[in-house]
């Protein structure tokens, strides 16, 4: 069986715990806690499978898988139902720019390892610390919106009528902006989605308050 | 012709670059100044063509296709000789992971926008920003060495004997790292690779210093 390692309130682990539900694929849940014993992803263990120290990592027999879109587009390859990328180059460059608008260009500035560096080594004081986080997800989203709105290509979804890998991002993306208290009303196309989006069993299973590491 | 909007220093472009040599595809250059006019990417021209704002932006006859990995994945499904991903889904999956444990973890930090927020908003000093430059590429730059050193699947390039996707991103980090006087050596696998990759002329027509915009 598949064995994923990680963190309920991780948004990279998020997404793969999404494909892996739209897959209806079951897998072991392996808890890696960020903020315990100074971060259980810096153990010797976790990081014989992880060089980078961070989760996800997915464990499919003998190999070990890195980097959330990385496994997510190898879910979809060996299972390829019900697909996550679109069927020609155009629509998958498209849905692919815009999961890495999200994941490039969103999430790696607001991550716990960046926060603590602002914090602890710069200085920073906690409402500039807020101050970044917002800036940050309020410009991504705000760009991400525009981008929907312009192509018209989302259906109840991101693209089309089904989930595809730019809604796995931007699921996680949503909650995280929800938690430093950002409106995403505000963005009224990502709004209508993330509302399908969460009317969905799998992503309903996937968020991070029903994972067994929830706190 | 492919029309790639571009600015010779960025590593995101350079991606881009690397990827049209390689594949032998011709392209018309329209630089993008990053610092000029306030920033050319904000203009009103380029991003009703790329909502981000930021470079790369490639045009195929009407489509503008923005992110450069997944530009470059779709250079490689419309265009397929030389493959720039293997062959089978988990070496995909791999080749992928070393390309986002770049385009994710260490790029993200240490763009143009995000040092400008340092400095002029949070009001780092130049010695703190620096160091948070030299930090983020250390540490990702050691955890790549030691996946590729552990995994034992570079040849002459980052996965075998052909450039690939992970090439293409290891390659502009480098030169950023050197720009920061990091020194490369440390990662000998690495330092190795780029060596490979800077012998081809791929590689070199693709580099900062030969683009028409470089100063």
């Amino acid at each position: 069986m598949l064995k994923l390692y990680s963190y309920f309130r991780s948004s990279a682990a998020f997404r793969v715990r999404i494909a892996l539900e739209l897959k209806g694929l079951p897998f072991e849940y392996i808890p890696v806690h960020l903020l315990r014993d100074g971060g259980q992803q810096f153990s010797e263990a976790y990081t014989q499978l992880n060089a980078n120290a961070l989760v996800p990592t997915l464990l499919d027999g003998d190999h070990a898988l890195s980097q959330s879109l990385a496994i997510v587009e190898y879910l979809d390859e060996t299972h390829p139902e019900p697909p996550l990328l679109p069927g020609t180059a155009l629509d998958r460059a498209y849905v692919r720019a815009l999961s890495q608008a999200i994941a490039c260009d969103i999430h790696p500035l607001n991550n716990l390892r960046v926060l603590k560096y602002l914090k602890h080594t710069l200085g920073v004081a906690e409402e500039a610390k807020d101050a970044w986080y917002k800036h940050w997800v309020e410009l991504g989203l705000t760009s991400l919106n525009t981008t929907l709105e312009r192509e018209g290509k989302a259906g109840r979804f991101c693209f089309g009528d089904t989930p595809t890998l730019a809604d796995i991002c931007l699921v996680p993306q949503v909650f995280n902006a929800q938690r430093f208290q950002i409106d995403v009303a505000r963005f009224p196309v990502i709004a209508r989605v993330f509302e399908a989006c969460m009317a969905q069993s799998a992503f309903q299973k996937a968020e991070p308050k029903a994972q067994p590491d929830a706190e």
